[in-house]
Parts: structure tokens; C-alpha cells; sequence
């Protein structure tokens, strides 16, 4: 991974310890409202346990950093090195992946316990002066947690989704929202040109976000909104979902074979379309950014509208400069961005939803993995994936930037991905 | 069904409301070591979460009993119907077998207080006079809430041996645990000719077990006990598992799929065999009966002895007589039976483990399925399934009786089954 | 298996022969309208490609009869022994049963040369005195032989139902064509008791034949014909695909995974329904008998016409006596037979649908597979299936008897199945 | 589809027809050895039947050419265009893919008839002027029928491995057989830059080689020959199928879970490995070109080596200018190309084997799929897919070019597919 200036100052230690600690905060509030019951169960093989995301991260940190760096360390629980390792081949066997929801002990409280216990080293550790490696993976280990925190909102929805009372996992107020955007769509002209794309080394960035280096970009269009339920839903009256031509030959099957007819959670009451949320069943609004659907949808509702998805290096060109921030606010409580009214340059660019793009997930230029277990971070999924670009409305405030790659597979749809439609220009 | 004389008497009503009473204590118990993610977990699409096994029997009484026969009742939760609903086609729609797992909500204190409130609404019930009809589906309801409290525990020992923790159910403590005896095995004569099978209609039994009819038995053997995991483990090293012409076709091919080696729940740990119980992982027992062995385990056993499976009606003939007691006693506390020292005749016939038969499960003679709701109870399972006969250390004791009829797939394991061999005489 | 009084005489030899011969050119009969690539497709893991059935059947006396006793044979080809092995665990490693379509080679004109080679082998074997051990696994040979003649007529409609362009087999001509009969359903009483059921050993038969016992049977009556396609078109009309308390619980899932809505081979064309037959596709003949029903299907339509089917012994104590003859005549010519005319007994017994009973096929009493490789023929498959009782109209005439148990599970439609109506008396 | 310059010219119109009878005439020679059954019979969903492509090929010529451009046309038989499509959804409905083998019929010989009949209809066609469209349409299909006659010969290797006799294709006689060259790899350097790549319109090319558009390409180096068995052997040797951390995780769990343990068609005789070609089974010749591999193994071995796949550009680069030329050779007989000896740069670019790259198959800037069914020809499969360059010893010798991107998942191996290391200078 790319991360911030290795300093091992004093100053750097600070902060870091703040970052740790509202991490750390910001997680166990995720997970205050959950039963032990719905931190348990796996709704499916992509998705993951509540619990099983509150000790993983736990996990990253004992494993990763106290295990080798806390003299003294008293490890939690040895078993949990194999419950709670996700893919790391290095660090040796684990609990298979579709398994995760057998795991009703530990308990969800025996899992608060653990992250108390690691959570105390942890202060002990950074009460000290830290060698710039370990600082280094510590606040690769609080960026790894910010993005099981979206997970874990995430896999909540499609837990709740599946169980016929359509349960909210926190209402009323406001959570996980994207912001609504009426206005007919306008596009914004980019030169493009060779230009600079991926992470500067200037604070911290995953290793799939470098090294920075040159790209050929021609010019291109981008909107200046995202794509709305609105519009999804011309799509749909339009027969969309029924004309295969306008769809990858991959994406038609999926849609055939999976019975699609609408975003991911819709589902029509007496002519009303409603959608599953995180605050249970709700009525779908048209002005919001359509969320919930595959690259395969975007791809061919891109084709439908006679525009195409971006590339990532566009979306990256164009964000650079847009202030960055999210609905997901460090005090803790969740509440929607503040509208940009009046902006004019790109909107919902950050905190919305996450953004398909056309690019497959691939290695920068002199990518190399890192030796050891993080080098396993992102480059062994350099395949199969498409980069998703921007940030949901479930991704926390501090974890969006105009570099960060995310990315999932083509038939993907339980994330808050929607769209954001580019032209050649 | 069969049931007990009609009587409408206020003695049938008294041991009714204590029959009731006590059978939903015991399952209250069972239930007691749970937590809620224990309760909610479904480890394969065969098994069910305990809290399903606490709502559906409860159902059951709401839906059959007190919904059409006390006037005002309220139902507690008219969303319960689609939730907790087994397999009635006639009473609607139903959560998917499979999907039972996913029901994080309602938690496992709201199950407890829908017992409460079906158990108050029952009480009021059995204050008066029951029409005999009434009576006969309160009686088929706990049968059919004792046939779950056994199902609950091979479904938890199930869900917990797929945690790599090996938790306990309970512990310390003898909790269903089959009787040992390692004598030699000896074999009982039985001359056979035409006898009575099936239930006289004097008691209750279920719908499957009559009418009471005559049928052939031609002269055959019984051994007096059951095989024991000594024997088990000579079938082992003799290559019992690699040897296909031991095995029915079928057998073989599950058995190479899935990798079988030894009974269920069986690891290797240094050379020595241990098994996971609901007290976690324990030593096998070398004289304790074989347990959690399909059909088509137990054919193969028995052509390897030189021997064959009883056909239900032989087993059921020379059960007749023998004492009917099990470890599961109505008092609450869960002890095994007392040893049956001194005996002459067959051994370990009730409450040690269920015992394959060579029968198909089809319906006897004259049997018609009733109407309505109750005619799906047994009827609509008589193919692909065989029969099992005597009960287990997990099965109520008052549960147990020479007619009744346990019935499973071939290939199924995860129940408390073993075997006992016979031959032609 | 039971097979005819060894004699070992040379009018055993003679006869032996004479069956041996119009066996094989039957075989070659049936084998000539299909080409190289009719006879080498598979069209479902059940089927057998043509060429296997030609190639196999010649195997059984290359292995079982010629390699160990005719001196000097020379085995045709070294490979044969895998590419033709079905399921003889004792005789070695086996192409697998779903991969038998991919055999291109050997040539069509190489197996029939592979079946020259052997009939000339064979024929000088049985120049001389045969040990009655030798005739008796010829004998075992023809009949294996027969039964695969009529597996390789269904597996061709199987694979010609799979063409869009519904190629005939042979056309015109009658061939596999069972007797009409519209005339109303009578019923027929039988009183039971203790009869013996089951093959003498006069003649030959199939080892699960016997042994010949005695078997209860409560009175009964039988219908006196088949049921038609009119009336399983009534069935259809009045739901009988869509209510499910008609149905076993395992066959209503079978049908609904399946999208059962007729019998197999079945289509509507303009308001009126076709079927797939070997002569391409015909219109329904509502005086036919229905085929190419499941078990399944057969149970769900008996529910409904409030019968049941009958059992294997109920079959065989009325089918004793009746006239055995089919369509399928010796002369090489296919032929419907004569139409029983005027017959007061039971009609339709031999020769055109086989009639599902609900006997699940197992072993008769006393019975014991043989040692070697032809105790493998049927007591392994003696799990899952039903018995089927008489004779299709594909079946060789000679190879129908009143003791005969064909067996199939209970989800098979591609065999010529249908059923006859049975009643408690 | 770029085409070559649209002329409409007499000139145009003989070389059309030069280039389409040598086409159709080298189809028919690649099926001659095949029998009926040969040509018929699908090994797995991704391959077809020889009997497929060569109907699949005259159809494209029947419906896209004749039907709309030749007055009086009278189709052969309107049954092929369902039987024949292959995934046109704008032409309309279709024998399912994996149903493909089921076709016995029509016969190798009607098939052979059909393209008969389509040719003298095209040789009627042509003897007149065509509008460029036509002609263009016409190129499209030669090109097309070229890439199917690879797909026969891959296809068809693929089910004679399916075949315990393991029966060659064509022996004995050189055909489809790669270069060998065990020279120790040197490593080539380019200084890229902003280069151009993508077809320039000049002569034929398929629509996703264009349009021409610049790309920026960072110094690299390429190896000058391909990875050879010899250096696999070395792979696995070492480990490389047994060591996770040099795999990407999709890749892992594919060799997992299909038990890949070296190249496709590879077994060990006797401790030597032998390989299933087009000859038969074959001992593997360390020198020659490795073959058969995934592009998962592919990066694996790169990731082993310490070097990378070249992406698509790097490839296109450094091959401009170099000869092409392959073993395919227009006369008709098969015959490797001659050895390029003494040549200084790259070598085994052309006629070998295909070489993976590490680019996903993606629309190139300003690519737009046509309207209408060629439409479909590339455009839907961009996804999912990585770009394969070169061409290899079963490429006709006239359909390589620097520009040519074939494609396949990450996961095939029955192509003739190998590599060729690159590295950042």
C-alpha cells in the first residue's frame, strides 16, 4: 500500500491514535443496534456476519500489528486466528467463507470483549513512539475497518431484506441516504490529454491506488448527476429489462437466469414501486440516485440512454478538484451531506452512491503487490471486477478521495452502486 | 391419525391440560441453554433454527386449535402464519425450508412471549369441556411438539459441530446419551407367521402407524443388542468405507461424493477417534451403540457381518412385550434410562438410538390420509424414505411404543440412528 | 438369478442357441435405422447412447462366458472391457455412466464388427455340451440382452424428443404401439390371502424374481384396463398439475422444479395436444393408454380418481394366468398384438404401457445376491425405485412374465410407463 | 466491423471469390476425417460439434448474404435457422448452446449438402457486382468461417481427450504443431510512448480492432520466444500448482476446485508426461512452446517468474513489423511454418500458440458496436474476458495480424493458448 509520509514523529502518533479510537467508536456504534441474533447470520456467500465484521477488524489489528510489536501481548483467543482470518493464504487456514454464519459462538458480547481487549493494547501500543512500519499498518488496519463498516451496512440490508417482516435496522433518522437531484442532467466538456492519475503518496491510499503515473485520456462528457430512480424507471417502461440487445451477452443471461425486472430490493405494491433500506420498507423516490443495480444494469441502461459509462481515469480527471466529503460523519451519528446547492461544477460526487465504471480492476503500471500477508490486499483480485468510483452515502466522511479505486464484480448489486453516464466528446 | 377413545370426559380433559402443560415445560427447557443466534442459525436446508422449532410448534396449537375454537382469540402476529408454517400446503404460503435461517426477526424473546400467549389462550381452552375433535388435535399437538424437542437437539448438535469451537449444549452433565454394553451379541429366535401389526387405536399414535393389521413375518433372528462402535470400528479398519460391492449403488456414489469415512461427527485426533455430542467433542466409546450412521451405512454394515436389517414389522413383533422407557424423562431433568440389568430379552429396544430398518416407509393396509390440514402430516412423505423403529436418548420418553414409525432418507445422518442386525432363521 | 432347471442336455444347447441367435439379430434390428451419430449421442446421464447398448450387451458374453470358457479366445479389443463395463465394481474401472455419449469411437461399424466377432465365438462354443453352470449365464446373457433392447427404443425417443426437427425412428409402420381400449373402466375382485408370489424356477428369471414365497394380500379389485390419455386429459383439465394435496411431498417439488404440466413428450399445438412417439410426433389418442408418466404422476392421478395403485403382489396374484404376449414379436417385424378380443379377464396385461405399482422395489425374503460379478445385476439397485409390473409395448414378447419386477425411481418419465387402477375390496 | 475499403469494384469481386471458395474449401478438409458421429457430439457447453460449425458457418451466409441480396434465393431448410444460430438475439430464437450435440440429425452428409447449396448460390451471387455492403458482409463471413475452422480443430481435440482410446484427429503427418525453440529467452526493450495501435482500415479487420486511437505505452521489455514445457515442468516442480500467494484468488479457487495440477490434456505415464494432441496422446516435447494453459496459470507462472503478462498494447507494439505468417498455409495441407532461424527479434510471434495478455477484452475509445446483427458479432462478450494475441498453429495463416484481438475467460484452457513474459524496463 501506498500510505502517508513514514514520520514517526510524535505528532503523527497523536493523530493516529485519534483516528484509531473514532474508528474504533464509529464501529461499535454501527453495530449497537443488532441482536446477536442478526450479527450472526450470513444471508449469503458474499456477505458477512455482522459479528464476523466487528472481529475480523479486531483480528487485523491483533494479528498484524500487537502480535509482533506488544511485547508481553496476551493473544484473546487462539481460535480466533482461524475464525476470523478473511483470505490471507499466508497466515494459514480459516473458516471457510460461505461458513461464516455457522459461527453462533463467540458470542456477540465475547466478540465486544475481544475488541475491549485488543482496543486497551492498542493504547498501550501507541503510547509510545512507533517505528513509521508499524504506523503504517495501523492506519492501513483503521481504512480496512472504515470499509467493513460499509460492508457491515450493507450486508445488514441484505439480512433484512430476506425476512418477510422487513425489519429496519435503525428508524426513524436519517441513515445512509443519497441526496435527491431533480435537475434535468447537464454534461460537463473535459480536454483530457495525458494526465496524472492514481495517489501521490501524500497521505494515505491503498496500494491499488498507485503508483501515480501517466494516462491518455481523450476528451469525453461526463453528467453532472447521477442517474435517478426516475429515469431507471423509463428504462424499465421502455422494456429495458426485456431487450436483450442492449445488453452484455454475460449481463442478459445473469438478468434471465436471476429473473431480474428492477433494481435489487424493489418491489411493486399495488403499482408503487418500494425498496428494501436500511430503514425497512420505503417508497421508491424519483428524484434520488438509483442505487442497487449491477455493472451489467448500468452497462446497459448506459447503452439504452445512447451514452456509456465512464472509465475510471475519466471520473478521475474530472473529480479532482470536487470537495470531498460524505453523509458519514466522524461524530458519530449518521446524517445525509448537506446539499451543494448552487455548485457548479459535478454533483453527488462523494457520499451518494458508489459509481460503475467501464474499467476492468486492473494493476497500475509498476504495480507490485507487497511482500507478506498485506501484499494479499487487493492485487490477487485483479480479475473478474469492475472499479466503482466515488463513495455511497454508507461509506465513512474520511474514506472518500478522488483516487480511490472500489471494486466488485459485474453481477454485483447488494452495494450502493448507481451511475453516472459519460460521452465521448 | 389414530388418537386415543373419544371420550369428551373431564378425566381426558385433566391429563390433557397436563400433558400440555408438561410437554411445553420440557420444550421451555431444551430451549434454555440457547442464546439467540444459537436459536436462529440454520446449519443445512434439513435442519431448523431452534427459535423455528419453538415458533412452529406453537403455531401449530394458534393455527389448528385456537383459531377456530376459541371464540375471540387474538392472534398473536398474523405475519407468524407465513413465517412458522412447516409444510401445509392447505393452510398457504411459507417461508422457504432453506430460508429459515434468515429470520433474525422475531428474536427469540418474542418467540418466548408467542408461547406465553398461545400457552394462556390454551389454558382458557381446556378449561371446558372439549368437543372429542378438539381434544384429538390438542393430543396430536404435543406428540407432534415431542417430536420437535428431539429434532431441536439433532438440529443443534448439528449447527454446533459446524463451529470449529466444538461448544457444548450442556455440559456437565449425562444428557443424551445412549446405554453401553459390550457383551457379545446374541441372537433371539422368533418364529414369525402370520401376525397383528400396526396401533390398536388404544393411546395415541400418529396417523402412519395403523390401521392395526395382520401381515406375514416368515421365522428370523434379532440380535439382542445394538452393533456397538467397537464393531463399527472393525468395519472400519477392515476397509468398509472402500469397498463397493459391501454397499447399495446409491450408498456407494453418496459415499464417494461426500467423502464418508466413518459415522458422522467422527474426527481422527493422534490416532484416536473423537465424536462431537451435544457435550461437545468427547471420545468414542468403544462399547456404546454406533450413532449417526445413514441407511446406507447401516446396509453396508450389515452385508459386511454377514447379516441384514430387521424389516419393521419383524422388529416391531419382537418389541411387543419388551418395556417402553427412555432417557428423556417427563420430570424435566434430562438423565439416562436405567440399566435394564439382569434382562433376558432384547436390549437397548427404547432410548439409546433410532434403528434402521430394511422398510420403505409406505402406508399400511387401508390407511387413508384424513382430510384437511392433518391429512399432510405423514401421507405425503411415504417415498424415498425408510422406516426407523424404537427411539432414542433423545427422543420423550412417553414418545416411545412398539407401532411407532421414524422415518428418514437413506443418506440422512445427522439423526440419533444406529442399528441393530438380524437374520433369517 | 433363477434360471431354468440346468440339464445340460443337448436339447438345452440347441435351444440355448436358437435364443442366442434370434436374440442378437433383434438387437441388429433395432440397431439399423440409426446412423453412426444417432447410435453415439447420450442425451441425458440416464440414457445410454445406441452403440453402448450394442457394444455392451456384447461385452456381457465376452467377460462372463467366452474370456473363461472358450480356450483360444482372442479378445476383440483390450479396451472394450472400460469403454462397455456399466456397473460391475468387481470386473474394474468403467467409463462413467454420463460420459458415454463421448465415445465417437468406436465406430458403429466397428461395434458391429466387435459383435460379429463374439456371435462367432459364441457359436462355436455352443457346439458342444455346455456345463449347465455355462448355459445358465447365457441364458442370464439373452435376457440382459432383451432388457437392453428395450432401454436402447427409449433412450432414442429420449434423444429424438430432444431435436427440434422430432426425426421419426422408423416410419411408417406400427412399431411400440400399445392396444387401444375406450371402453369404460370395470373392476375386478379378488380376495387375497396367503399366496405365493414370486418365481418357481421353472424357465428363467432374473434373480430378484425369487425366492418364490408366500405373501399376505388383503382383498382387493383391480381395474380391467389401463388408464387412457382422455382420462389423464381430464386430469390435467381439473388441476391436477396444480393442486399439491394430490401429491407426495417429494413429487410436487419434482414437478414444480420440473415444470411438469403433462406427461413427458407432450405438447400443444393449436388447442390440441401431440406427443413425441418413435414414428416423430403424433397427435394424443385419447383411447391410448397414457405413457411416459412418472410415479410421481401416476400416485398424484390415482389421489385424484380417488383409487390407489396397486402392489407388486396384487399385480402378480391377478396377472396369474392372464395370456403373456406383447407387440414385440420374435420374427423380427414389429407388430402390435392382436387385440384381446372378447377376453373376460383383466385386459392390457402384456405388452403395452409398464404399470407402476406402489411396491418400492426390494428384496424378497431369503434372498441373497450371488457371489461374483452377477450378484451386482439388481440387489444393489434395491433402494429409491418402485416396481413396475407387465410389459410396454417395446418390451420383448418373450421377455414378459407375471413374476417380472422392472424397477425405475420415481421421477422417471422416459421409460413407457403408465398405469391400471387398484381399490381395497 | 472495419472491412477492407469499400470498392465495389470487378477487381474486388474475383478476389472475394478467390478468398471464399479457398475458405470453404479448407473448412470441408478439416471435417474429412471426421465421421458422422465425430461431427456431432458437444464435449462441454463452450465447445460445438464439427457437424455445428460447419452449418453454423453456411447459415451466417445464408441469412445475413443470400436471403436479403439474392433474388429468387430458396433457403435449404427453414429448421437451420433455429438449429443454426448461434447467439444472434436479433435474428430470433435457438437451439440452446448446451444442447448443441443433441442434433444427429440432420446428417454430416445433409450438412454437407447445405453448404453445397450455399455455395453454388454465392458462386451465383458473386459472378455479379456487389455493392460494397455486400461484399463487406461477405469478407465478414469468410473471416468468420476462418475463425470456426480453429474452433473445429479445438473443439474437436477437446473430445477425442474425452476418450479413454485417446484417438488422433490425423496421423501421422504434422498438423497444428508449434515451433520449438529452446534457445535461453532474451528480453527485447521498447521505449513506448504515445503510440498508435488498433486496425487503420486497410483490409479486412473485426470491429473491435478499431478504431486506431493512440495509446500511452511506459518502456518495457518483451521476451523474445514463448515460455516453453520445459519451464513449466520447472513451474511445477517447484510447487507452482501447490503455492496459493502466486495465484490470483479467483484463479486459486478454479485450480482448487477442478484439481489442476498441470496444462490441460496432460497426464503422467510412468513418471514422463504425455499430452493429447491432434495426433493422439503425445510425450510432451520440452521445446516446444508450453500450450493449453489458463490465463489464471499463465499469471501464475509470470507472478513465479518474477515478470508480468505484456498487456495488449505492449504486445501489438513490439509485433508491428514483424512477419506474419502461420502453419495454416491457403494450399490446403496443414504444415508448420518454416523456421524463422537467424531472425534477430521477436520469434514464435505468429502460428504458435496464442498468448495471453493481462488487458481485459474492452471496447477501444470511440468504439461503437454496428446496428443490425453484426452488431452483435464482438461488442456484447466485453466483459469478463482477457485479450489473447498472436495466433496460433491451428490459425489459418491469412487471419493473423498486430492487430487481432482474440478472447476468452480466464478460466479456458482447451484453446491453443500459452504466454510470452514481459517486464517494465
Amino acid at each position: 500500500m501506498r500510505v502517508s509520509k513514514p514520520q514517526g514523529s510524535p505528532e503523527r502518533n497523536a493523530s493516529l491514535l485519534t483516528l484509531y479510537q473514532s474508528v474504533r467508536d464509529a464501529t461499535a456504534r454501527l453495530g449497537a443496534p443488532l441482536s446477536d441474533a442478526d450479527a450472526t447470520v450470513q444471508s449469503m456467500p458474499d456477505a458477512s456476519p455482522a459479528k464476523w465484521h466487528l472481529a475480523h477488524t479486531t483480528w487485523f489489528f491483533e494479528t498484524m500489528v500487537l502480535e509482533q510489536n506488544l511485547p508481553g501481548y496476551r493473544v484473546f483467543d487462539r481460535a480466533f486466528n482461524f475464525l476470523f482470518n478473511s483470505y490471507y493464504e499466508s497466515i494459514g487456514a480459516r473458516q471457510p467463507r460461505p461458513r461464516r454464519g455457522m459461527l453462533t459462538r463467540p458470542s456477540l458480547e465475547t466478540v465486544h470483549a475481544y475488541r475491549d481487549h485488543v482496543d486497551r493494547a492498542m493504547a498501550s501500543l501507541m503510547q509510545d513512539d512507533l517505528p513509521p512500519a508499524v504506523a503504517d499498518l495501523i492506519e492501513l488496519g483503521c481504512n480496512h475497518e472504515q470499509q467493513h463498516q460499509e460492508l457491515m451496512l450493507t450486508d445488514i440490508l441484505h439480512l433484512f431484506a430476506q425476512n418477510p417482516l422487513r425489519p429496519a435496522y435503525k428508524d426513524p433518522g436519517p441513515i445512509a441516504v443519497a441526496k435527491t437531484d431533480s435537475s434535468p442532467p447537464r454534461y460537463r466538456r473535459f480536454d483530457g490529454g495525458v494526465v496524472e492519475v492514481g495517489h501521490d503518496g501524500q497521505g494515505f491510499a491503498f496500494d491499488c491506488e498507485g503508483p501515480r503515473h501517466r494516462a491518455l485520456v481523450e476528451p469525453y462528457e461526463l453528467a453532472d448527476r447521477l442517474v435517478t430512480n426516475a429515469e431507471w424507471m423509463a428504462f424499465m417502461a421502455d422494456g429495458g429489462y426485456r431487450t436483450p440487445l442492449l445488453w452484455l451477452s454475460a449481463g442478459w443471461a445473469t438478468a434471465q437466469s436471476e429473473g431480474w425486472t428492477a433494481p435489487l430490493y424493489w418491489e411493486e405494491r399495488d403499482g408503487a414501486y418500494w425498496s428494501m433500506t436500511l430503514r425497512g420498507a420505503q417508497p421508491v423516490d424519483p428524484a434520488a440516485p438509483v442505487c442497487h443495480v449491477s455493472y451489467f444494469e448500468a452497462d446497459a441502461f448506459a447503452t439504452w440512454a445512447g451514452r456509456r459509462l465512464p472509465s475510471e481515469f475519466e471520473w478521475e480527471h474530472a473529480a479532482e478538484g470536487e470537495p470531498s466529503h460524505g453523509n458519514f460523519v466522524d461524530s458519530g451519528r449518521l446524517r445525509p451531506a448537506p446539499a451543494q446547492a448552487g455548485q457548479p461544477g459535478l454533483r453527488q460526487i462523494y457520499g451518494d452512491v458508489w459509481e460503475w465504471t467501464r474499467s476492468a480492476f486492473a494493476p497500475y503500471p509498476r504495480f507490485h503487490a507487497e511482500e507478506g500477508a498485506v501484499g494479499e490486499y487487493n492485487g490477487k483480485f485483479m480479475c473478474g471486477q469492475f472499479v466503482l468510483r466515488g463513495g455511497s452515502c454508507a461509506t465513512p466522511a474520511n474514506h472518500m478521495r478522488a483516487t480511490y479505486r472500489n471494486f466488485f464484480p459485474p453481477d454485483a448489486r447488494w452495494q450502493f452502486s448507481g451511475l453516472r453516464l459519460a460521452g465521448d466528446a
